[in-house]
């Protein structure tokens, strides 16, 4: 951990820069302020405007940026703690949770989720759209896959489509009992369609987190939850007051 | 979730690349070989260099390809479920977990963790150093802040630095009984110095694990581990095989 190692490593121009323009932040803007443009910013920093591109990626990876659609790059707030355990993703439709269902459609699950289903190829399942919501904020776009077999009584004269549909189903799914949930969580890039919902430019970095819920010794559900990696910070157990960059860390 | 709204999202150019990459890297590639380099592929499918290197990094984000050091472009293997829930963060240096202590000193930790702590300003604390090898790969870099007030009996005539020293503390450590843990996932970007041990380029993206540790009725120890993002997918209460990106999403 001395500064042999860290001085053996070859440091990136990109890298330096995003030093003196993180101390910039500190000193001299605030949060919601925006940046001024790509050009005079490389121009004050004497850098190519790729490089400074790549500094402004790794300030929008730690949070410390946020590029908004149709406005420009701002300084962030600190990330907000979203709890994803068992308090965040309850059995789906319990009462009090924060999500919102909007659609309910029977589509043909992805293969990685068909087999988490134990579903038949090509079998269609319902499919709840669902949108999160924390301090007023968008924070999550989740698909939720669910078999018919889970909601064996879903009745043909409930909603054929749409939020009541989504009412419908999540309600069945509640006469079952959970038994237990595991999760995962890993980097992705946000779709176009949840990038619309979550207000964030196509491709955007998102933590998506796979939850799968046990009941009667099988998987009666798989939700694919994709959260703001910019704004959010996940918590289990628990929320950590913590916002940290490696220039805070010790070295 | 209709076509329609899908329809009303502009699709920018690097998105439709990436839907025809990813299916040129299903058909004509294999895990770990090395795509032609940039040139050569921006010629082929006809786009500005600019256009491909945003899709590129949307597939890395994906963890479909990696960028390695000295090597290029490779299609990348699927994630690794890493245990990161009450069976990977067991109270540190408890017997049989997979983290390998490899140094140890005295530091004041950055802000938050101070926080976190309840240190006093400027107040040193032991610093360990671990790293975490899963599958014979390295996957994560940690650094675990302990309070001296948590290892009061560790002894002058320990080891006064490096891995032995950080053993001693893991042991005195071990006297306590661990209470409960929180934790908290966020994005972040690798340190020059993570970066040369998880074998990844600084900055490239990872998952920042900080777990709080509880005994006493304070906190004893606060760990942050820094997960590769391209190959690691972290589970808590199970491993979930899956792999998605948008391509395989319904819509």
């Amino acid at each position: 951990m001395g500064t042999t190692q860290l001085e053996s490593v070859p440091e990136p121009k990109y890298w330096h820069l995003k030093t003196v323009l993180t101390e910039a932040l500190d000193s001299e803007f605030s949060v919601g302020e925006i940046l001024p443009n790509e050009r005079d910013l490389a121009a004050r920093f004497g850098v190519a405007r790729a490089t400074l591109r790549q500094a402004l990626e790794q300030l929008e990876l730690e949070g410390r940026l946020q590029r908004r659609r149709g406005v420009g790059t701002t300084v962030a707030p600190p990330r907000v703690g979203v709890a994803v355990g068992a308090e965040g993703h309850t059995w789906p439709g319990a009462t009090g949770d924060d999500w919102q269902p909007t659609d309910c459609t029977d589509v043909v699950p992805p293969a990685a989720v068909a087999d988490l289903l134990e579903t038949e190829q090509g079998e269609q399942v319902h499919t709840v759209r669902r949108s999160r919501v924390s301090q007023g904020r968008p924070v999550a776009a989740e698909l939720l896959y669910i078999p018919h077999s889970s909601v064996p009584d879903l009745s043909a004269i409930d909603a054929p489509s749409g939020a009541a549909r989504a009412r419908a189903v999540l309600r069945e799914l509640q006469h079952l009992e959970l038994e237990g949930r595991d999760q995962a969580v890993e980097l992705g890039s946000v779709s176009a369609e949840d990038a619309k919902e979550l207000d964030r430019l196509p491709g955007a970095p998102v933590l998506v987190v796979t939850t799968r819920f046990h009941s009667g010794g099988r998987t009666a559900a798989v939700s694919v939850a994709t959260y703001r990696a910019d704004t959010c910070r996940l918590t289990f157990g628990g929320d950590i007051e913590i916002h940290h960059g490696p220039e805070r860390r010790a070295s």
